[in-house]
């Protein structure tokens, strides 16, 4: 039996990708329109409130192309206020507006493969940062799930820990490459969907996310061992853009 | 030809994800509602009276993220049980405000690969109350469905079973250190559904979830031989927030 | 090349899962429901009828689960039968209640692996017989298509006839152990539906389905050529609980 | 680099497979429904007009099974002229009592592994018969779109023509001898659709399919190389035939 | 760890397919249909300004069969871009006439591999048309996604750049022997969707779709490492080809 890695968990992740349904929207009165806006923008001023109590976090985007007109990315310390969140929207005017299209459960995550012997990193204020994150206001998110292949000679859970901890230091090279360009959450969602981890980056140039995840393909670690789901990509959306794209 | 393992079964299971559909449910008139969540408690206050009676169980929780809303778990001695519970449920006032979205037919399931030789496993009370088991209260529920891999030369069909109980063995240890953390129930589903066995796990900690299946994965079993299908999260459901998640 | 198995035809077989649109049927009059009703009664009066003339035959299950609610599996002489029997439905009251799910289209088949030389196997009136029959009424039908694996050193159809007949009369004496507990009905599916075959069990214990098909599995046809759809397990309908399936 | 084979192209195909929409269909008045039925029937009569001038083929058949109700396979000389037809069908009054179910757009193709040096296959009339043909007026239909596979060591494309070319012989073979009974239209999709070729077999003995692909599958050809999509098998529609289906 | 190729990138892509909603559309009266046709002839109207100022590009096409009716491809300078053309779209009296079918987004891409040393790609003019190019008026357009593939001992990540550039170079080769015949534009999408890259090709003989693909089927880039999505083929729409199609 190989070993496992240790790894360190912070806040609960949401990420809730939704369509508007354009022709029920386009249809509706004006005033259901805005009475519809003017609860969702409450909702997204609930939000930042707690991002501003540091009891979470939100990023709000609009996806590119036809899987989603949006991605509300919600962080949390528990799964029941994730929940809460959904059920507070779903119960809004502005839910029959909108279409569910993916969502993806994680929870932030550090994994120890470049821990230091000796070292609590619990202790380490970066780290326990890094667990509780405010998500970044740049310019563009991308964010896709992944695995880590199991597949007969190229079986990532059967490799000891001394090589999958060399692959990850190489791997996490590229990534602090990019420092000051793309800014990578890692969220561990195994046990919770469909895939083992889900990967959000923050970029405002979005071509530095193609960069980035084209030079990891090379990395023995992504090459023989990553297997990617669907890549979703958005603009930063303010409450003014988001009621401009609704409002045109 | 390689030996199957013995397999003890017990209480059929079905598992029941539904959606809300919240664009009828916001649009129905208040006595419209009230009516079917009072048909809805109903219900669930026949199927906690099974429960008592000691013929059945049942799990109630509200699933995160766009999979599902909710998901009744339902334990009974015959398939025609479960059936009759469905068509119940489908002909209620509750049932055109909600969605299938994915259902899983089972049974409760012990594999004798742990079996002493000599002893009938039916007498010995703990494996006949864990084949007919009162479905925990905890806080989380965690589901998914598996395959053992039969692929090439990871083919786990095609082992000793001298090999395939080895492994088991070690696996099982990994459950039990997580004794008093997550509980385990296993069901089979080979002529039932569309993988073999389907795994719910509960546990106060929604962690520890991760923790668990996280550190299976290094196992030879699962990193070799296991297949998972789609992972389901949830909180669990009382009477009183079942009807606050759909009141609001 | 490699010698093909000779094959014996039958029947057509269609498998008709379907679903009741619960929110059109909990919606309509008593009278339309009725009407309906009386209706699909009719039809099945008339399926029947000819099953009583030998000219085919129903089998009329509930689904366990959301996969569907109902499957009709009849056997008919032609295609055009078939055909004829799908457009009557869909013309009818009840169609209008109901929703596809999943059909699957296929012919009676015996393989002559197990011939014996010499032997015309049309004379011999079991096979005959077997090739035209009349559905069992036993309590649980299981129905799953399957194929032979064609993959690098796993490919049954690179093999010669000669292993090929070895595993497969290994294979035929784990289904003859279950005689009397599940009965077996093989359909011939290439150049008709998706799949290879399909395989149809019928049992008055349901659990036996799950120990039969688990021990297949291990069996090397199972465990190194076998691919394996969705598989569907329902109970038997009787007009009487298929009334109180609709009707409550 | 491997040689790629010569091919020859024809007329343009398109498979476009429609299903009733009964619900919409059943509560039509009969008006509404016999001036859809009268409109259908001019375009079916535009359609085999085409086919008296020779500018192109129709083969109308119903589908067997959920997969759809009705497929029309049109042959024409350029694509823009299939696309007038699909724009003509759904601007026409039974379009809005049909559901899209499946579309495969080829292009009637010959290749020639068995051309013979120094021939200009183009000068063979029976050659360019079959480039542009009048479809059957057979019984039975059966379509099925398939790859040849590049899988590791069982790659078709790195193999030598000369062993391509003596597979394909061997598998011309077979399909000759089932001449007279089964017809067989090879179109190729390489660029135009999902899979590589698109196969339509035509035969008054809808088993007749099954034999020829059955005994095709241990052929190396299709046993190693060949990759299977969906089967669709159908009985032939007359005009009456048809008129028939929909008014019952 | 392998080296990645460098690429340059232009602008980005938004490939956009959408059907019509016959039904809708059908139904629909004189004045609103004028009305809807007569926007969208704007946003065209604007689509083509932005192109003559060469800020961007526009390519539209009836796509044959059931997958989509139409295609816009659209190219500029940002996402936001892109966005904000979606977002007009869906706010437009067509939307509501149309379905979401499938999009990609992507940036034109021109790939290294036959990078010159002590040559600045920027500084040579052809180089720069070809990342912000005017997309050609052909008859016709093919469109597929792409990865190249990562499986056990076919792993192009894994090869050496010699490799990989030897391969790539015989790749283009083959492109360069149908220059005037097919114009070929690769988009990347790595970190944008579900693909690594976007291929759209512009022909006037749509064969030369097919004969192009086909010949690199055998090149060892494609039979070895390529893996190919949906491909989707169509034929040019003028402003009054595009009316008729929808008045008809």
């Amino acid at each position: 039996m190989s070993e496992a890695a240790q790894t360190l968990e912070g806040w609960y992740a949401l990420h809730d990708f939704r369509s508007i349904d354009w022709t029920a929207w386009n249809a509706a009165a004006t005033a259901e329109r805005e009475e519809a806006l003017s609860g969702l923008m409450e909702l997204i001023g609930q939000w930042e409130s707690v991002e501003e109590r540091k009891e979470g976090s939100l990023a709000l985007y609009a996806i590119v192309g036809q899987k989603a007109d949006l991605v509300f990315m919600h962080l949390r310390e528990t799964l029941e206020e994730l929940n809460a969140i959904e059920n507070e929207f779903n119960r809004s005017a502005i839910a029959q507006f909108t279409k569910k299209e993916y969502s993806y459960v994680s929870v932030v995550e550090l994994s120890n493969y470049m821990g230091q012997p000796g070292v609590d990193p619990m202790q380490v204020p970066e780290i326990s940062a890094r667990l509780k994150p405010i998500l970044p206001k740049s310019g563009h998110i991308c964010f896709y799930p992944m695995n880590k292949r199991r597949q007969l000679t190229d079986n990532w859970y059967m490799l000891p820990m001394e090589d999958r901890r060399n692959m990850m230091r190489s791997h996490g090279m590229i990534g602090r490459s990019y420092a000051g360009k793309v800014k990578q959450i890692i969220t561990g969602s195994v046990g919770f969907d469909d895939w083992e981890w889900g990967v959000t980056l923050f970029a405002d140039d979005a071509l530095q996310f193609k960069k980035l995840v084209y030079e990891m393909r090379f990395d023995e670690v992504s090459a023989r061992y990553g297997e990617f789901g669907p890549f979703y990509v958005g603009n930063r959306l303010s409450r003014e853009s988001l009621a401009e794209l609704l409002r045109g």
